[in-house]
């Protein structure tokens, strides 16, 4: 049971659906391509007849091409080619992000996540003619449609897939875009759109859920973009309707069947950023109740772990458990104190606001005593770089967060992230997640060019090879990558958390 | 389009549909067993705890057993055993009205009619805890589930079926019967109450439509049991109103998408026995006005083809097509003729009703002339059986449809009967439906006591196996016939032209 006031409050906020046609824009086929993302590409089919105006037998197999990425149902009008149809239509659909889902749609997996991902479907229709739409939402641009039986030849007089999300239309690029900087933004647009379903989604086909750390990163991106302030505020409700019974924040929530909270679910880090992304909330939208509302929440987090802070020492055989990154040798300690630092100076924003001048006062006194100790404790002067852990591991990671919480401030920071780029036997990132933050820290250490340079590295080399929308993970020339297990086909492709560029491109500063 | 005036009336007269909850008896497993049907039956598992008290992870299987056939849809109560369920379940259902079905689901399969009639769905289901109800209707007694994928152990909180019918509740055996009687009749029922669903379907797992020809039958063990004279008329109304171009009354039509007849499909012997499905309902009902709607309609069909009979030579090239049994190798020119004259002899009983005299008359002549020119030319007097076609083919089918037409009669009728049963080189019935009309044309010879002794031994063997149901085909020893490819799973194991018992166990004389 959830904070009942929060959780009214937000179906209040609800953004509601929008919902609209889109036809497929070309038959394709799959073809082998080494230069192409895991070695396939799809190929469009020279046009024939119309789709409506050809029919198909048992064992027909067709690719059709939306044009883009969509998120919502399909619908298929069909019928028998005769007069009567004397038996059931059996059908197979399968629902791709990218190329791979299709043309190794047979190969038997092996996922450490529920196989119940992968979008496989096989529907058995009684009745012709009909006009059946899929009871699921599926994330897709192909669709490849099989004909398992049928008792006469099958006529698809319209296939359509009806796309759902609570904004339709991408904003045109700003003036002064570069044709490449202007995809970027169209993808980043495009990823965040599609999920945009009641609450800020991970990701639309996998991970459909609300995590706390990603919607601060697409609060960020929504503010320059679509500016649907009522799924932020959702989202933020329900984060808060579901606390743990010490009143930690949950990492994720789930908005269906009904909102519900994870109570096993919890990364510090994430807890720590809620400061944050109510601090951004109230910049772009002056809704300062919602701060009055939140701020029990969010300084609860920073309550709970004190103590691990507090004498300067945190306990390194037992760190809080935090994200910061799909990394698993990653040391995560040093970063998630930044994280508590750069929260905590939101914390006494959001209480200098509030009037609550003497918690104001506390918490800036706490951050200037950990940014000491950090610097003393963490700072490996050899190096010139961070460490972090009882084997003082060198990562990206430490260093992004020690600048996001001006540990180090100014040139400092900035040769920190030259020192960081020049290391190489450092960690590096491996998620959009954290590149985000990557590109923040160049901001914060006045390096404009060099965040460009990131973003058009990094991003730029993900819309070369043909993508649409941005995935959750993506390491160059680690093509067949996946978090959970061997078989890609479960990787997300559209990951909320990838949209970064739309908000690096149109921020002006 | 069919007549509108028919459809409208057709609509008028929907019998409706009852449902009711049902819950499984019992987990089974499939056991190999030489003396069961097909050499499979199904065990009940020692009970442990109730299912719903259990949870099964990924790769789970299990068989619940309903205790009876029923026709409707799958209703199941799911949910994870932890708080949250992060990803979809994905279960495989095979939904079985004999063990076979269950036992070789992975069997690839070889049909000449669409595979899609097999009862085997996969379902993704993206929220826990739900009900989902599954949108299609089955027809089963045993329901195999697989969880395919789950993210958490799965709980069935409920596992129930909707089952549907125009009736729910059997009739209690008649005083007198037999143990074995009132088995044979309760099964009987069972089978006719699944096939009442909006018309009279011919099985409700395969074959969802209305046959001409299977109506008379079940018509008349209607009319000894649930007496829901409703669905007859709307099944003769729906018949009536999708003729041909010339008149010809279609051998099938389907009441779904929207009703609709089947231009291709003509049968003569249906059609000829159309006027004896309208005595029979008029001499059960009196409704009268239904005979005078429809009696153009069947006096069309023996206006077609009386060019074929009239000069007493129809054309042994060219016979009329019927359908009289499902047997490849049968000729069926001389039981087709012998439908005409029992059709022509309802006709002019209608016509007298009706107060054409006059056309009575001529139809009576007519029948007069064809009984004489059968037994002139069909009747093989060295053999003492009638023969059909150029080959001469001494049939089952032949003799029962002489008697049935009354070419011969009293004593002749049953000597005739009793020379078809000692006669070794003869072609002999196969399905249920020549079964019904050989156990008609006892009764009508006068042999009750011979009727009796067939039905118990034909349909008595089929509840030997273990059936609940009459099923579609029934040959002893040949327990994996099927008419359509090589694999018995796509027969239909409840088929209404399969339920004669209840109708000759039940008829007074």
């Amino acid at each position: 049971m959830g904070k009942r006031e929060f959780v009214e409050k937000a179906e209040r906020c609800h953004p509601g659906v929008r919902r609209w046609k889109v036809r497929p824009v070309s038959l394709v086929k799959t073809v082998r391509d080494p230069e192409a993302w895991q070695g396939w590409r799809m190929q469009a089919l020279p046009s024939r007849k119309p789709l409506a105006e050809r029919s198909f037998q048992k064992g027909a197999r067709l690719i059709l091409d939306f044009g883009e990425e969509l998120v919502g149902r399909l619908q298929l009008t069909l019928r028998s080619e005769t007069n009567f149809n004397d038996s059931p239509v059996r059908l197979r659909l399968v629902f791709a992000e990218f190329p791979l889902e299709i043309a190794e749609r047979n190969r038997k997996g092996s996922f450490t996540l529920s196989s119940a991902w992968i979008q496989d479907e096989i529907v058995t229709l009684d009745d012709m003619p009909q006009t059946y739409t899929l009871p699921r939402i599926y994330a897709m641009r192909y669709v490849y449609i099989e004909v398992m039986a049928t008792p006469n030849r099958l006529v698809f007089e319209e296939v359509c897939f009806l796309a759902q999300s609570a904004v339709r239309d991408l904003l045109p690029p700003l003036p002064g875009f570069s044709p490449e900087e202007a995809e970027l933004d169209r993808v980043a647009q495009r990823t965040l759109r599609n999920c945009m379903q009641g609450v800020m989604l991970d990701g639309p086909k996998r991970d459909r859920r609300l995590w706390l750390g990603d919607l601060r990163l697409e609060a960020q991106v929504n503010a320059l973009t679509f500016r649907r302030f009522d799924i932020i505020e959702r989202s933020i409700y329900l984060l808060a309707a579901f606390p743990m019974e010490d009143g930690r924040i949950p990492a994720c929530v789930f908005d269906r069947p009904e909102p519900y909270g994870v109570r096993s679910c919890f990364l510090a880090d994430y807890a720590f950023l809620f400061a944050d992304l109510l601090w951004f909330h109230y910049e772009q939208t002056g809704n300062g109740t919602l701060l009055q509302e939140m701020y029990p929440v969010a300084k609860k987090q920073f309550d709970l772990f004190r103590h691990c802070y507090e004498k300067g020492v945190p306990d390194a055989d037992r760190p809080l458990k935090g994200f910061i990154d799909w990394c698993a040798e990653l040391d995560r300690s040093v970063a998630v104190e930044g994280c508590y630092v750069f929260g905590l100076r939101k914390l006494a924003k959001i209480a200098r606001f509030l009037g609550k001048k003497k918690e104001a006062e506390a918490f800036e006194a706490e951050v200037e005593f950990l940014v000491g100790e950090l610097k003393k404790r963490c700072f490996d002067s050899n190096a010139g770089l961070f460490v972090s852990g009882k084997n003082r591991q060198i990562s990206c990671a430490s260093q992004i967060w020690m600048v996001l919480a001006e540990v180090v401030v100014g040139d400092e920071a900035a040769r920190l992230l030259g020192r960081m780029d020049r290391m190489e036997q450092i960690v590096r990132p491996v998620t959009p997640y954290l590149h985000h933050h990557l590109l923040e820290a160049c901001c914060v250490a006045g390096e404009r060019e060099r965040m460009m340079e990131h973003l058009l590295r990094y991003w730029g080399a993900m819309v070369k090879k043909g993508m649409n929308v941005f995935p959750e993970v993506f390491v160059e020339n680690q093509e067949f990558l996946t978090p959970y297990g061997q078989d890609p086909r479960i990787n997300s492709a559209c990951h909320a958390w990838s949209c970064a560029p739309a908000y690096f491109l149109r921020r002006r500063f």
